[in-house]
């Protein structure tokens, strides 16, 4: 049960990782065609067809434009935007790819900012750059997205800096849908969130994703920040909280070659062209695919009924993580609750089945394991058997 | 030339009303399928058909959320969030129209909330029952949308209340567009608004829409609202901008029943029922239908080429802008550049169909007149020769 409730530091900072009042007011809407879906799968409103659907999924960047305003405001350059553009469509495109959407998505994008702090044009051509360059770099792996729409509200009475979302919305065969009904007796295979470049990428990465930025830069950054740079804290945030950590953001991040801010930066990797590889040219039997995203590896959780997952990530964490628990004094479960900690998908599937799972991701350069299986649970809950640096621990629904 | 620039006034709350370097950037992305069309369309991305095309539009209710905040921090009441549901729905929707698409939307919400002054679940609940009262009642009207998905997000150091944004998908034959490549000769018919309830709603509407707010806040509620709800402003804006209008929020707005924050909250009137009607039912000839929003009455300089629109909005505006008019002490001719006017759909059909339109308007409850026509402009330049409130201006682009 050690898994119940929300971290109370991370509350503290405005923040609700499990999202409770979220899923009870959008219960409201029932549940989509399939019960425990991903993502919420609609009927075909464009064209009534029973043998297709309408997938259309929201989320963005969050905080983490804090963190490319920041960077501008420190050097002037506000080429850390085409990242961001990167974050606010992988965060739909990875969550998409959970239901069996692997290609023919349009993207629209919304920017809502405060025009004197980040009305810079550059800033604007950076998230234009960034939404086409990744648009491009995908098609060149099978994976389409059309650019298709965008907002760039100015709303200085509301918005401090700058906010980036995105909807991508696509329409596919139900026969290709993958319903996430996980059962006991599958392997757990998980794909790494950083590491080196993959094939389609052009850098290495830290793995950090987009969920967590605003504990990572409050207990990451540290002084000078909140004094130089007051736009980039909620006002009404304890000062003790805000901006406490050890390194300034140009400071190097231990473990590492990069700062602490390119680290905290890198954009979120994508799965997609491994994803439609499994599913299209290797035509694995992929029972279920898990983004861990809002939640951290918790949001297993929500899958199956009876299940309990048996996860063991490894000895080695990504040392951005290290360094966030480390300043934060915060437990690996904690931690777990929160971050991806290095494995940001995981794949399920018949045991016999994951080597070539493996085999597929590290065809792209993206680091793989067999992290574990899923079993029966005895508690008749879900529940979450995670192993990570040499801890373990369980969480439960 | 009288048009050119934008407002200094408008400029000094942070807002673009012309948003010359949005379109700037945004032209990096190329002009989609049609080179003018009101909202860019895209090839058939799902499905690769030639015959078919998929239109995503992205808008949101800007800052009128935060007239709805107030009404919230006033009254305890989170009501008012159900109109904001229906802004941002219908920013979408009705800029959809305009390039023929009336039916069969899925709709994505983003919220974008500071969880301490904005979590209330009972804020979360009003704006998921206004979006499905809003799908509701458009599905009785043959306008169908499925609301589709949403994202949630807390993101305090960022946003300083609350913003809502949705996006509106649609898969459409290529054979319906309507192009806007607006030709002299054209009659010219502007729907209300505002006014009495049409037959799709349930209240009065003041016509103020969702463009502007920035604008009418701060011009029209005055004394207090600045001091008790400094979350509600832009800590960049100089002192006398803010909240420095004669209204308390709960005062009457004069010439009405209502109040002045009733009247800013009046939720924005679609105009779906009656474009469906008019190119589905009635199937009348029309060449282009231009929403009236950013931009105000200046946005029909964005279409056509060396086309004089002679527009007559008549001589009675609703109260709400006479309001904002007498407090700013703007000129008409700066108000068109930012407002509706009461008039916020503009369509364009040969002269013999304009009574036709008018009385499907008005069969549904929504005022309509025959304003205008378009014609041949002697500079060759588009340009806009409007007259309102008994002044007579040229706007050129």
């Amino acid at each position: 049960m050690g898994g119940r409730g929300e971290s109370e530091s991370y509350r503290r900072l405005g923040v609700s990782a499990s999202k409770d009042d979220v899923h009870r007011a959008v219960a409201a809407l029932g549940p989509g065609l399939l019960d425990r879906a991903f993502c919420r799968v609609n009927p075909d409103v464009f064209h009534g067809d029973p043998d297709h659907c309408v997938v259309s999924h929201a989320d963005g960047a969050g905080t983490k434009s804090i963190l490319a305003y920041l960077a501008y405001r420190l050097t002037g350059e506000a080429s850390a935007f085409r990242g961001i553009a990167q974050d606010a469509i992988v965060m739909n495109l990875d969550d998409l790819l959970c239901v069996g959407a692997t290609s023919g998505f349009v993207v629209a994008s919304i920017v809502n900012r405060h025009a004197r702090r980040a009305g810079d044009p550059a800033i604007l051509d950076a998230l234009v750059a960034g939404t086409q360059a990744f648009a491009s770099r995908m098609g060149e792996f099978g994976v389409r997205l059309a650019v298709g729409g965008g907002e760039t509200a100015d709303v200085g009475d509301v918005v401090r800096t700058v906010l980036v979302d995105a909807v991508l919305t696509t329409r596919m065969e139900r026969a290709r849908l993958i319903d996430n009904d996980i059962r006991p007796g599958l392997a757990i295979v998980a794909l790494a969130s950083g590491g080196p470049a993959a094939r389609y990428e052009d850098d290495w990465n830290s793995g950090i994703g987009c969920n967590g930025l605003t504990a990572a830069r409050h207990e990451l950054l540290g002084p000078g920040v909140a004094g130089l740079y007051p736009e980039a804290a909620d006002d009404l945030l304890e000062p003790d909280l805000v901006y406490r950590g050890p390194f300034h953001p140009t400071d190097r991040l231990p473990g590492t070659d990069r700062t602490v801010l390119d680290a905290l930066l890198s954009p979120t990797r994508t799965f997609a062209p491994v994803v439609r590889a499994l599913l299209e040219d290797a035509r694995l039997p992929v029972r279920g695919l898990i983004h861990i995203t809002g939640g951290g590896h918790a949001k297993c959780l929500r899958f199956g009924r009876g299940v309990r997952y048996v996860v063991d990530l490894g000895d080695d964490v990504p040392a951005v993580f290290g360094a966030i628990r480390s300043a934060s004094g915060r437990s690996w479960m904690e931690m777990a609750k929160v971050f991806n900690l290095g494995w940001r998908m995981l794949v399920l599937c018949p045991p016999e089945h994951a080597a070539a799972v493996v085999g597929v991701a590290r065809g792209f350069g993206v680091e793989a394991r067999v992290a574990g299986a899923t079993e029966l649970s005895a508690s008749g809950s879900n529940e979450l058997a995670l192993r990570v640096a040499r801890e373990f621990f369980v969480l439960s629904a």
